[in-house]
């Protein structure tokens, strides 16, 4: 069944996608289970015994082999996607490796998309001689998770639900949430990545850029370097699993003793996010875990408070979250899915996916492969 | 015309107003023109005389002199309001101030908001033997902006326009914008304190509680506070002032080497605040104005969006901008200014107050003289 299109009208392989974002370039690769082309087999065999040797590539690269899907077809292939990610600040690094280890070459389809694609276009031409593919960032964000969803369509979404039995008390699970099985249209898909874009789409084909905020995910690491000396991503969320926000926010129950009762408001909720760092007794008492923690909760409370406002005002129940911002990030979905229940009464759902920050990448690929399969 | 009312049929004066929010307690005090309670009278001299012989009281609480209002009317008399502000954690101590003076006593008429009514109501019992008349805070915050518009019609409410004309051309000029001489329902009231309430007002006697977001003043405070060692608000917005937040923040620009055009996202946009902190080298370069700007660009912007989304929701287009986080914050001002403008296309309007912060302790008095002229 692989391999039944013509190598003349496909484009070379190998094929990537790569998301150049702000903070993270986020790649793709597709690895076919056959090809006929014995040059491109040798190509693709050289690419195989890289990428499966390692985990990890130059200083900063990652591959997440737990987000790998195998028995996926693109462009007439069966084949398998491998994810791999670095730092948007190494870029001139990875073009420089893509060389060395001869993955990239003049005959390499790469498709690009996110605001380094445009930015880095001149590197791709003059260090690899390679013109890149380049497709818009929301286009691919959401072609991205239409194709996932379809291929791993049992385990790709789910939400969180808060555990109320003898069992799962005070706890969150995980419950699948299969978007094939129905109608998912519309849906809210919040997309946090060093900023953050909203979007309403209405078909499989149709959306639209909603409202947005800088408020993201490069505010949360950026903040959390600032004010705890931390350095990376993954540093700061585990500051922040370990401190109190409470000692750095003011809640309502500091300024009222109590619940502001009239408006809803219970004495628990923050009335002002790092309020009581005016006051230098406070400071003093605040350790860098309790400053990260609140740099989280103000961040993915105001993106919450966003997502919920959208969805109400666009008459949309799915919230999608998407984004690498919410990578190990449990924090933040369980705040969110919180909200997003709590305000509005049970009626919206926050939504989650296991390829969260890799929709853009696959999906530059989906584009230029469309019509091809 | 003055003193019409029996004494028995009005709470006794000394009458005071004093809204106590999370950050600051804002004072309003009306002095009569003439009473002929001779007690009263013996009272309300000591008051002037404490009053207007100085603009600063205690350490910390500050007469806004430029403010007064005189010649306006309330609960039967002619007078003059005066406005005190001092900060909220100084609260006890000016509860003894209040008493070694003599302005407070068992029969000064206090009307108190704010979350601080409830807070320190022991206080003023168990210090002054004194029974506060509580009224809610967003209560009086409608009635304070009403009130102050009657008596201050022509120089109360303002907009910024900004200059093209060779004169003022680049700069932004206050345009008075009055209330009175129009139906002004309905508009949005966005109240920044330490943190951000949003009302629909529709009419003179309703009003709803739209949203609100926890990202306020405080939160800029609190931030400028860990991020440059300084203390006062003062301080914090002076150093604003002097910074450039791009160097803090990620722009449109930093990720796509250029506009973002399919979305209509300039370069010189904020795609991630504070998003060049994760770089130790951006670190190293920005100073602690830089910092401070960034801050007050980041928490600007967000309340100026969540503000031009429900606008738009709610259909209003006067949006009317109160609390102290815009005291002395000619920046933030313009910035809200120009943002209404920009992301409406020109049909929404920003309007800012003189006596900003001080609605709700006027209110607060309004709310108890309610039917009594």
């Amino acid at each position: 069944m692989t391999n039944l299109v013509a190598t003349s009208a496909r484009p070379p392989m190998p094929w990537f996608g790569i998301d150049i974002g702000g903070t993270l370039a986020k790649v793709v690769y597709f690895e076919p289970d056959d090809v006929s082309d014995m040059e491109e087999k040798k190509k693709l065999q050289t690419i195989k015994h890289y990428l499966k040797t390692n985990k990890a590539y130059g200083k900063t690269g990652k591959r997440d082999a737990h987000l790998e899907i195998a028995r996926c077809r693109m462009g007439g292939f069966a084949g398998t996607l491998h994810f791999i990610r670095f730092p948007t600040a190494d870029m001139q690094a990875f073009i420089s490796l893509a060389k060395d280890k001869s993955i990239a070459s003049t005959t390499t389809t790469i498709c690009a998309t996110g605001g380094g694609a445009q930015m880095f276009e001149p590197s791709f031409r003059n260090e690899l001689n390679l013109t890149l593919h380049k497709f818009d960032e929301l286009d691919t964000l959401i072609s991205g998770i239409h194709y996932i969803n379809q291929y791993n369509a049992n385990a790709e979404c789910y939400y969180l639900e808060y555990g109320n039995n003898c069992v799962t008390k005070g706890t969150y699970e995980k419950v699948p949430y299969c978007l094939s099985d129905l109608d998912p249209y519309p849906f809210l898909v919040v997309n946090i990545g060093s900023g953050v874009s909203v979007l309403a789409v209405s078909s499989a084909t149709t959306f639209r850029r909603v409202t947005g905020t800088s408020l993201g995910g490069g505010t949360f690491h950026g903040l959390c370097c600032l004010l705890t000396g931390c350095e990376t991503f993954e540093e700061a969320i585990e500051l922040a699993r370990q401190g109190d926000s409470t000692k750095v926010d003011k809640l309502v129950g500091d300024i009222y003793g109590g619940d502001y009762a009239k408006f809803n408001l219970p004495a628990s909720i923050v009335a002002s996010s790092f309020g009581n760092m005016i006051c230098p007794l406070h400071r003093a008492e605040a350790t860098k875990e309790d400053l990260a923690r609140a740099t989280l909760v103000t961040i993915t409370n105001n993106i919450g408070s966003i997502a919920f406002m959208t969805a109400t005002n666009e008459k949309i129940n799915r919230v999608m979250f998407a984004g690498n911002f919410l990578r190990g990030n449990t924090l933040s979905m369980q705040m969110l899915a919180y909200a997003m229940h709590f305000w509005s009464n049970g009626t919206l759902k926050a939504l989650f996916f296991e390829h969260e920050g890799y929709f853009g990448a696959v999906g530059g690929l989906m584009e230029l492969l469309k019509g091809i399969d």
